[in-house]
C-alpha cells in the first residue's frame, strides 16, 4: 500500500493509466499489428497473413498472470507475448501464424511499445503543465503588485511581490514546456533493429519496413536503430528531474509560507483534506508535501536513468532491466506531482493582511537598502551603508522603529527629511522593476500560449 | 507490468509479501491492538475496551481501497484506518471506541508498523543471506585449487583459482552478515511519541505505555521517540545498498565469465530460461541481469533515504513521504536480487577446460612475473622486469611461447634452465597464498555459522 | 576557487589535511617502508635492503607535479612512485634497490595507503565528534524545560522542549558513535594481494608478510585480499551520509528557528560573519548553509561508492578510479560540517522569550489536544474531538482565544471550569514525558562517554 | 593528489583552467567592471567612476587565499571580493569607490561570474566534441564494411560491423551537439537582480542597466532574474550527465573488445601508458577507465543539481552552497573524458583478423537466425525455429560446426543446398541495412558539420 498510497497522494485518480499492465500489453500488441501491416507492405510477409494477426494483437486476449510469470526464465515479456500471440493467431489462421513477429527482437517491441506509451501518456502531461501554467500567470497577474517580503537564507531581506514569485515560477515552467518541445522529436521515435541492430533478419527490405512501420505507428523515423543508446530515454528522465526541481521550489516556498508563524499563504481548505488526527486546529500543507515527495525521489532515479545508459555491447545486462522500472515510476511521480502543483496553485489561499504585517515585523529595518541607496547618492555606497547599519544596530538593540534610529542622527537628518525618510521606509515604494518583470513573464506566457 | 515483470525476473515468488497493501495494514492494526493493551495495562485506558478494539484490529475487516481513496485528502494512511477502526469497534461496543489509538498519532502506527513489517522481512531475508553464504561456501571449497586466469582492467594478469573468487565473494558476504547483527538492534525499535514527540496525552504515563508496547511487540525500547530522527531507517537502505553492491560483484563476474569468448561459467541451464526470441543458440546470464538491475537502482534509492534524512522539526514535509515508497522498494529489490544470486550460485555451470585454454591463451605471458622474480632475486627486481619485458614483447611479435623467447635469451638462460622456466610458467605453480586464503574465508564462514 | 571556498565555509582551518597530495604520499611512502621491513622479517629479501629503503620512504624526496604528470599514461600513482623510490634507492644502495616494492602491486600501496590516511582522519574526526555529542549534551541539560513549539508540516502542533530536540540530535549523534565503533574494524584493515589477491610473487612467505605488515602498520589482518571487495571503503561513505543526514536535521532545525518571523535561535554573532553586502541588519544563517550545501551533496557521493563495487573480476577499470576521488571528498566534507554543527551549537543565541511568544500565537489552539484529552475520558475520544475542533474554529473565525471559545461551549463548560480550562491551555503543563526523555538521552550519552 | 590525480588520468593538461580560482576572480571582476559601464550609459552612476573601477578589476591584484579566507564568515567570495575592491578603486579614486558594486548582490556577481566562466569552457568543449565526432565519423567510414560480432547480454549474438558501432556513437554524439545548440541560449544568460530579484535599488532603471550589462558581456537577457530558478545550471548539468552516460557507453564496448579472449580492438600504445608494475606483458584500457571513472560519478553529482534546485524563497541555504563545488566538477570531469574519449578513438588500434576469429568461434551458431528466415519463408518462423534450434543444439553437443548438422537433417537438406547453407553461414552475407545505416549516420553528421 505504501506505493498505492504516495500515488494517491499525488493525486492520480487513475494512478499512472499509461503505465499499468494493461497499458504495455495493448502498446506491445500495436506493435506487432503495425509490424505485420508494414511487411506485408513492403512484400516481405504475404498480405493475407495480416487480419488473422491484427485480430489477435489485443490485450484483453492474454492473460497478464501467465505472460509475467512466463517472463521470469525468458528475461522479458516480449518473449512470452510473441509467444502466445502466435498461439492465438495460429489458431485463427495456421499460415498468418508463421509471420508474427517476422524479422524482429524483443527489444524491437519492448522499446517501440514504451515510446508509445509516452506518447500517450506525455499528451496528459502537455495538459497539466499548460493547466498550472495557466495557474501561475493568474497568479501572477493578480499578485502583481501585492507587496511582501522576500527572504533569503530563511531571513527576511527586501520587499518583494507576490506576483514577481509567481512569475518566477511561471518563468520556470515555461522553459520545461520549451524543453519538451525540443526533446519531443527525438524521444517519440521508432526503435527497430532486430537481433543485433542490422534488421539483417530483412534482407534489404530494413529500410523500408522501418520507415512503414515508423508512419504506422507515427513515430518518427530514427537514422538507425538505437537499442544499444538509452540518450533518449534517459533525456526525458533529466527533464522530468528538472520539472520536479521546479515544482519542488514552488511547493517549498508555499509550504514556507503556511508556516503557522508566517500565514501569507495556505492551501486550500477542503472537507477532511491536511487535517491530523489529534490537532483539530492545524491545516497542512498536504499538496506541497506529496510535490516535495516525488521530488525528493527524483534525483535518485535519474541518477539510476543515468548509469544505466552505459550499455554492454548490442545488448547490456542489468542497465536496460533498471530503466524498466525507473522511467514508468519517474513519469508517474511527474505527472501526480505535476497535477497536484496546479491544484495547489488554483486553489491557493492567500493572506495579504499577513503579507503586510510580515513586511512590518522589522520596524523599518527591511527597507534599510532604500535608505542606503538614498544616502549613496550623496555619500557613496560604503559611508551610507556604515551610517545605516549603525542606525540599525541602535534601532534593534532599543527594540525602536528604524525611522527613528535614523532621524535622531545628525548626519542622515541633514540629508533625508523626516516624511522622505518615512518615504523610502515604505515598501511599496521599493518594489524596483518587480511589475515589469511580472509583465515581461506574462508576455512570454501568452506567446507560448498563442 | 513493468514492476511486476522486474519482480518476476528477481524471481520473488511471492513478490514482497512482506510490503503489500495488506501487509501494512495488518502491521498498523497489531500496533493499535498491542496499544490497547498496553495502556489498558498502564491503567490508562479501561480494560474492558481492550476485547472488542483487538477483535476489529483485522485487516480483512477493512477496504484497502477506501483507506487508499480517504488517505488522499487526510495525507496519510494512519488517518482514515482510525477512523475507520474506531466505527468498528463502535459497531461492537460503543464505550471503546473512544479510546481507540488513545494518545498516539499517525506517525507512531505508520512507522511501528513498518518496523513490524520489516522484522518479518529479515527473518525471510536472513535466510536467503545464510543459503547464499552456504553455496559460496560450498563454490569456494570445490574450486579451491581450480586455477584460471585473474583479470584486472579486463585484461589477463595472474592465474588465480575459481575458489579464491568465490571465497572473496563469502567473505563479502560474512561481512553484510555481521553488519546487519549490529544494526538490528537500532531498528526493531518501537516508534511512539504521540503528535509531537512527548506523549504528552498520557499525561505521566508515557513512558510506562511505551515500554509495554514494545514488550508486547517484541521490540526494542529506545531512549526517546525516532518520529524526526530517520537514521535507524536510512541505516537500513545503506546497508541494502552495499548487499547489492557485493551481489553486483559477484553478478558481473559471472556474467564476464559466461561471454562466449571466455565460456568459462554459465547460468544453470534450465528449459525457457534466458532463452532469445530469434537466436536458438543464445544461453543469456539471466539472474546475472536481474541481480545488476536491481544493483544499478540501489544507489539512488540509498540517495533518496539520505536526502530524506533531514526531516523539518516535529515531522517534515517531503522526505518522510519519499521513504514510504523507497524503503519497501529497496527491500523488495533485496530480497529478489539475493535470491537470484543464491539460486545462480548453487546451479553454477563451470568449464574448467576453458579455464584452462584461457590460461593458455597468452603462450605464458600471464605468468610473465614468475620468471621476473625469479630472475630477480639474482638481478633485483627492475633489471628482471626490463629483461622479461623485453622477451615478452618478442614472444608476442612472433606469436610465439614466452618460454621460447626466454629461452632464446642468454641472460636468462644462464639463470634458469629449461625446466625451470617451464616449472615457473605452469599455473598451478603459481597460485600463491590462494588455497590458504580460502581456508581462512571458509573457517570464517563456519565461525559465523556456529 | 570554488572548492576552495567551500571547504573555507566549511570552516576545516586545515582543509582535508589528511586528504591532500602530500598525506596521500606520505602514506604511500610508510606502506613500502613497512612492506620493506615486513619481509625481511620474514627472510623475503635482504634486511641489509631495508634502511636504504626506508630513508628514502620520505615525501619530501619527491615533486608531486612529476608523480601526478607520469600517472596519466601509467594509470594509476604508484607506478611513477615506485619508479622514483626504486631510483633514489638506488642512488644510495644499488643492491638495495632491487627491493622495492618487491611482490607488492600499486593497488596493494594505493589502498593500505588509503586506509592510513582515513585511520589518521578518523582520530581527528571522533574528537569532533565528541566535541558535538558534549555541545549538544550541554543544550539539552540546559533547555531539558524550556518550553517550545513543536512544528510538524511546518505548522505549529504542541508544545515541545528545546531540551527534547537537543536531546534528540543527541540521540541520533550517539548512534553515530556506535556505528563507527562498529565498522572501524572492517575499515581499518590491510590490503595487501599482489597483482591478482594471490600473494603468489611471495611464494609461500605470503601470509606471514602480510601478518608482519600488518602489525608494522597496525592495522587489522583480514582473512584475504579486498581489492575488488570495496564495501569496507563504501561502508564508510554510507556512515558519513547518515552522519551528514543527522547534521541536516539539525541544521536545518535550528535555520527554522532562525527565520525572521520565529526568531527562536540564531546563529552566535561574531563581527563579519553572515553579514550582507546590502542589507545590514540580517543576520544569516552561515554555518547551517555550509551545513545543508554539505549534506546534500553527500547522498550523490555515497551513491557513487555504492555504485562503483561491482568491479569487473580482479580490478574494474572506472569504479575505482570513481572512488578516488569519492571518498576522500566525502571525508572532507563531513569533518567539515562536523565542525560547523559544533561550532553552531556551543555558540547558539537563544531566545526563550520569542519561544513564548510563538507558544502564544494560536491564542491556545496548539493545546486543544489538551483540552480534547480532558473531554475525552468522559466523551470518548471522538466526540471530544468533534466539540474542541468546533470550538477551535470559532476561535479562529473570530480571532479570539481558544479559551473563551470552550467556555462559551454549555458542554465543555459542564465538565471544565474556566481555571481548568486555563491549566490545560497551558503549555508547560503538556510537556509529558518531554523531561524524562531528555534525561534518557542525556544518561546515554554518559554512559558512552564512559 | 585524488583529485590531482584523477585529472590528470582525465588528460586534461591544464585541468579545468576555466574553473581556477583566478578564473572565478576574473570572472567576477569582469561582472563588476561591466556593471560599472552599464550603469554609467543608463545614468545611474557617474561616468567618471568607471574608469578608476574598471582599472581595478585585474584579478592579479588581489590574494585569493585572503579573499577565501574572508569569505568564511561572509558566507560566499562575492562579500570580500567588493570589499576588497572598493578599497582598491579607493586607492584611485575615492569618489569612484562610493559606485563599485552599485545596486547589485553578491548573487549576481557569483551568478554571472559562473555563466562567463561556463561560456569560455563551452568553447573549448564544443571543439572537442567535434574532434570526437569526426574522429567517430572517420571510424565509422573505414569499419562500414567489417564485419565482427555483435553482443546481446554479452553473449555473441549475430554478425554487425565495426562502422554501425560506431556510427551508433557518432549518431548519440550527434543528439548531444543538437542538445547543447537547444540549452545554450538559457545557460548563457545574464543574472541580475539585486538583493532579492527585484533591482529596487536601481529604481526605475533596474531594466535598463541589466539590458546594457546583457549586451557588455554578451550573454542573453532574462525575463526576470533567476536567482531563485536553477534550472539553467541544472540542465547544464543533465546535459552533461546524459554526454558522460554516451562516452560511458562508447568506453564499455571498446574495454570490452579489448580483453585478452577478445582482443578485437585495443587502446594505441604509447611508451609508458597503461603498463603494469608486475605484469610486463600488459595492455589496460587506461582512457576507458578514466573515462568510466568520470561517468561512473557524473550521475551523483547530477543528482545534487537536482536536489540544489529546490532553494527556498529569494535565496535558499545549502542548495546554492552545493551547486558550487558540484557544476564545476562535473564540467571538469565531462571535458577530460571528451578529452579521453577522442583520444581513444583518434588511436584506436584495431584487430580485424581477431574480428574473424571471433565470427567464426561457434562454427555457425551465430548465424542461425540467417538459416531459420530463410527455413521460414517455406516453413513458417516457429517451425523453422524448431528445426535450426535443434540442429544448433545437436552442432553444440558434438563440438561440429552448425552447417554440418543443418545438412544432416533431411528436413533442412530438402530445402537447402550445401552451398546454401554455405552462403548463409558466411556473416558478410548477414549485415541487413548495416551499411545504409552507416550511411545515414555519416550523412547526418555531415549535415551538422555544414
Amino acid at each position: 500500500m505504501a506505493n498505492l498510497l504516495l500515488d494517491r497522494l499525488l493525486g492520480t485518480d487513475d494512478p499512472g493509466r499509461h503505465f499499468t499492465a494493461a497499458a504495455q500489453l495493448a502498446a506491445m500488441l500495436r506493435v506487432e499489428a503495425a509490424l505485420a501491416r508494414a511487411e506485408a507492405a513492403a512484400g516481405v510477409i504475404p498480405a493475407t497473413a495480416v487480419p488473422a494477426i491484427e485480430t489477435a494483437c489485443h490485450g484483453e486476449l492474454y492473460s497478464q498472470d501467465a505472460l509475467a510469470l512466463a517472463a521470469v526464465p525468458a528475461g522479458n515479456l516480449a518473449i512470452p507475448l510473441v509467444r502466445a500471440l502466435t498461439a492465438a493467431v495460429k489458431r485463427r489462421d495456421a499460415a498468418a501464424a508463421g509471420w508474427v513477429h517476422w524479422g524482429a527482437t524483443s527489444q524491437d517491441i519492448l522499446d517501440t511499445g514504451l515510446v508509445l506509451q509516452l506518447k500517450g501518456w506525455l499528451g496528459d502531461l502537455e495538459t497539466e503543465l499548460a493547466g498550472l501554467a495557466k495557474a501561475l500567470a493568474l497568479q501572477a497577474r493578480r499578485g502583481r503588485d501585492q507587496a511582501m517580503v522576500g527572504r533569503t537564507w530563511l531571513v527576511q531581506a527586501l520587499p518583494v511581490t507576490f506576483g514577481l514569485k509567481a512569475a518566477g515560477w511561471l518563468d520556470a515552467v515555461g522553459r520545461a514546456r520549451d524543453r519538451l518541445g525540443e526533446l519531443k522529436p527525438r524521444l517519440l521515435a521508432l526503435q527497430f533493429g532486430g537481433a543485433a541492430g542490422t534488421l539483417a533478419s530483412l534482407g534489404d527490405k530494413g529500410p523500408a519496413v522501418a520507415a512503414a512501420l515508423a508512419r504506422d505507428l507515427d513515430l518518427a523515423l530514427p537514422d538507425l536503430p538505437w537499442h544499444a543508446a538509452r540518450d533518449r530515454l534517459a533525456e526525458l528522465g533529466c527533464w522530468l528531474g528538472l520539472l520536479l526541481g521546479t515544482l519542488a521550489k514552488l511547493a517549498r516556498d508555499l509550504a514556507l509560507m503556511g508556516q503557522t508563524e508566517v500565514g501569507e499563504a495556505l492551501e486550500g481548505a477542503e472537507p477532511g483534506r491536511g487535517g491530523s488526527s489529534t490537532m483539530p486546529h492545524k491545516r497542512n500543507p498536504v499538496r506541497a508535501a506529496a510535490i516535495l515527495g516525488a521530488a525528493t525521489r527524483a534525483p535518485g532515479l535519474v541518477a539510476t536513468l543515468l548509469t544505466a545508459m552505459s550499455a554492454e555491447q548490442e545488448r547490456g545486462l542489468g542497465g536496460w532491466q533498471a530503466e524498466w522500472a525507473t522511467l514508468p515510476e519517474l513519469c508517474r511521480l511527474s505527472e501526480g506531482a505535476l497535477r497536484q502543483a496546479r491544484l495547489l496553485v488554483e486553489g491557493l489561499e492567500l493572506h495579504p493582511e499577513r503579507m503586510a504585517a510580515n513586511l512590518a515585523l522589522t520596524q523599518g529595518l527591511i527597507l534599510a537598502e532604500a535608505v542606503t541607496l538614498a544616502l549613496g547618492r550623496s555619500l557613496g555606497r560604503l559611508e551610507a551603508h556604515h551610517l545605516v547599519e549603525a542606525a540599525s544596530k541602535r534601532a534593534l538593540a532599543a527594540d525602536r522603529p528604524l525611522a527613528e534610529a535614523l532621524a535622531a542622527d545628525p548626519q542622515v537628518a541633514a540629508l533625508l527629511p523626516p516624511a522622505e525618510i518615512q518615504r523610502l521606509l515604505t515598501p511599496d515604494n521599493y518594489l524596483g522593476a518587480a511589475g515589469a518583470f511580472v509583465d515581461r513573464a506574462l508576455a512570454a506566457h501568452e506567446q507560448r500560449e498563442r
